[in-house]
């Protein structure tokens, strides 16, 4: 190995006293070290445990953030970028202490070009947020984790979620960053041109880069126009394996299906508790169409064919704005249903994307798995982009259930590595991921992430311990 | 400025006696120092002097790569990647001598997986050879830069063409890649999985780093299936602006067209009399519509209300394939059309790409600059996207039309900057744009490109003298 990132980064320092008081004087009631709000900053929706920093900034603009770098990098202090808090792996966990950076009230939308079909946010601006500030303008921003991420964290992640199948992820997404480096200079990346070939592409470097290679202050993206017709339905399976099939042969055919998402029966049961519906407990996909409205008509029939073809029953439409949002309102809370169906849990989510001439296989091997787990193990799915979560519901003050999660987890990610899929599909590493990283790409790739990361921030102030293992 | 890249690199050395005689004793006939062989790999299609390097081998291997790769690092003696040649920037020149590496050898389709919709072939294969060799499966590779370049140099330079305002360019359809580095390692960056945010984006990182940063010895592209139906059609305009606002309108309803191509007066007459037909000679638009039989029409008739409504005369349907051939024919022959305008020239290639709702401005103002001008200029673009090339046809024996031609393209890159736009949207920046990346992206940026070139090509022997302008 060429490129290690020491060890010695990890090992928790208490914070300088000339740091304290720099950020104390120069940010007053916005630099805070109260048990409480350090606490809160050092947890997320992995079921790690919490690990807080020594402090938070709230930071308001682009050049507060490049201080907080200067100030960090000069003191050899962590510094940890924080949006929404919604992280599934552990990213926002201070494990070698420092500062937490909330970006979050930096939450401005900067400016809409419409006829660009392109706007520039502050990273702390949620997609929720986005889709309603601009609701007026014809444009809607399409990607869709779930969670009410925030666009830094969206970026940082490398997001996407429902509608990618259609409309692509964040890599995909976005036009231009402005970024702080870890040494405190503040710069752009990428224009508002569509494409370009000028250089490296920093944007797409920065994009899933996890907060270890810079800090996301602004952030350009794509808008589409809002679809004329918009169409969703819902249809049950007999199995898992021929919902699959049915969501592969309509990527197959070419079919611009917006969302198709897959929630097996006992996603469907914890949904029907949490939002008081009577779905059938069987697995189900989630279709969305958007377009004109004869061609939503087109796809919305060729995709009903296929799916009678494998087997499903009570194709259901939803072409009513309230009748879709109830449906995709279903989806999004399924998460938190999920949780419900053993209160006080954690979920450890699996993440992987394959293939998708290999999906069927993989979510059959995997339901085999998981039927084999005394713990209850839903599984939902970005399925036409061949991605599928795995919420492994855990108690997390009992080490045997988080024992075997990681254990079910481990098989499922290999048998995605296995089958040419990675080990996150839009997840992203943080602290969890860091061996099968090294078995998808191998030590020579991993090692020029090394050497990019220490050639950006040779300090290792940037969110240290995540992405990487540290060499002891 | 913290990383510069010595100067010295680019001094000229001899090739040393050991490389030279490992290369003989290891490939052969498939390492030749001939004048002749030399010569025609140290030449591209831009107007730049050639510079031939020292000695060319042959590759047939990724391991070969790899050897080769680390002989010359060992010695510091330049590689550069070779693939059609069809580079407009300089790409290709040893500006320092060294080793020019063919990879048109390396010509295999390696594996289609039809059911992924992707497809991976060596860095030699072209995309119309590419395109043949599929054509049974039901899909299609769509980038389409004009010439028939290799997979590899359309990797290299980020490339992009006709059919990225529906397909998108290089970088949105590139998988995987398996890469050699500086120090002949080989790595795979990404895997067949359609996402992923399983650390940093090397794939990406790749793409548009025009041989700076590894050798591409395997691409991965996604495919899509061949639309049922297919359609296209072309539309003069009384002026270019007219032209232009159609296109912008097109785009921002969010009609899915695959091309649009705008051709000014000037290059239809080149192309009328290259392929000899009879276009009015007045700004053309060349479009293309796919989908299914219903969708395509009902594109169309959207496409040609809005052409209508902008003073569009003579729409015309080519729906027959050997009609549509012979429409994009004259399109992709229009490069050497133009050629033809002034025999014995060479064109300097601008290749702006602006937002779209700067495109009218920025085409009309350009329009003002080339009618002062005694150089033929004529304007072609890739218009859905913003971008568009003006080819100004210089007699390279003449000093001062090449210096006219670079005064026309600085003031154009200058206002494409002034308009939010880059520098280069497809062909990149070679030897040719390299202040006008620091123009676009500032000093900042720059260091840190130069910051990863250091950290993956410590010796600089990856295509010196290209992107950066090298320190004195």
């Amino acid at each position: 190995m060429n490129q290690p990132l020491p060890h010695a980064a990890l090992v928790r320092q208490p914070l300088p006293v000339a740091v304290r008081d720099a950020l104390q004087a120069r940010f007053g009631e916005r630099f805070s070290t109260s048990p409480g709000v350090c606490d809160h900053h050092g947890r997320d929706e992995s079921p790690f445990p919490p690990a807080a920093p020594d402090g938070v900034v709230f930071a308001h603009t682009t050049e507060e953030v490049a201080e907080v770098a200067r100030l960090c990098n000069e003191h050899r202090v962590p510094l940890i970028a924080y949006g929404a808090g919604s992280s599934l792996e552990g990213h926002l966990l201070a494990v070698a202490g420092g500062i937490s950076l909330d970006l979050s009230e930096m939450n401005k939308v900067l400016s809409v070009q419409p006829e660009d079909l392109n706007v520039t946010v502050q990273p702390g601006v949620t997609r929720k947020q986005l889709n309603q500030e601009i609701k007026d303008s014809g444009l809607f921003f399409p990607i869709d984790p779930g969670a009410d991420a925030s666009l830094g964290g969206m970026c940082a992640t490398r997001a996407s979620g429902t509608n990618a199948v259609r409309y692509g992820t964040m890599r995909e997404n976005v036009l231009a960053l402005t970024v702080v480096t870890a040494d405190g200079r503040i710069i752009k990346t990428g224009t508002h041109a569509r494409k370009s070939s000028a250089g490296y592409d920093l944007t797409r470097l920065m994009i899933g880069s996890e907060g270890t290679l810079g800090i996301i202050t602004e952030v350009t993206v794509r808008l589409y126009p809002q679809p004329e017709a918009i169409s969703a339905a819902i249809c049950s399976f007999p199995s898992m394996g021929s919902a699959v099939r049915a969501t592969i042969e309509t990527i197959q055919l070419g079919v611009p299906v917006a969302r198709v998402e897959f929630v097996d029966a006992l996603a469907i049961r914890a949904i029907n508790r949490h939002d008081n519906l009577s779905m059938p407990e069987a697995p189900h996909l989630f279709f969305e169409f958007h377009g004109t409205e004869a061609g939503v008509k087109e796809q919305a029939e060729t995709v009903q064919q296929i799916a009678a073809d494998n087997g499903g029953q009570g194709f259901e439409w939803a072409t009513r704005p309230e009748d879709r949002s109830r449906l995709w309102n279903a989806r999004h809370t399924a998460y938190f249903a999920m949780l419900q169906l053993k209160p006080g849990c954690k979920a450890v989510t699996t993440d992987v994307c394959v293939p998708i001439s290999r999906l069927a296989d993989c979510v059959t091997e995997t339901e085999r798995d998981l039927n084999a787990s005394s713990l209850p193990c839903p599984i939902v799915g970005h399925v036409g982009d061949g991605n599928f979560h795995v919420a492994i519901l855990t108690d997390p003050e009992k080490p045997e259930e988080l024992a075997e999660a990681e254990t079910i987890n481990r098989r499922i990610v290999e048998r995605a590595l296995a089958m040419g899929g990675t080990c996150t599909g839009e997840h992203g590493v943080g602290l969890h991921k860091m061996d099968f990283l090294v078995s998808e790409h191998g030590e020579d790739a991993l090692d020029l992430m090394r050497a990019i990361k220490n050639a950006l921030d040779p300090n290792h102030i940037l969110n240290p311990g995540k992405i990487f293992r540290p060499v002891r």
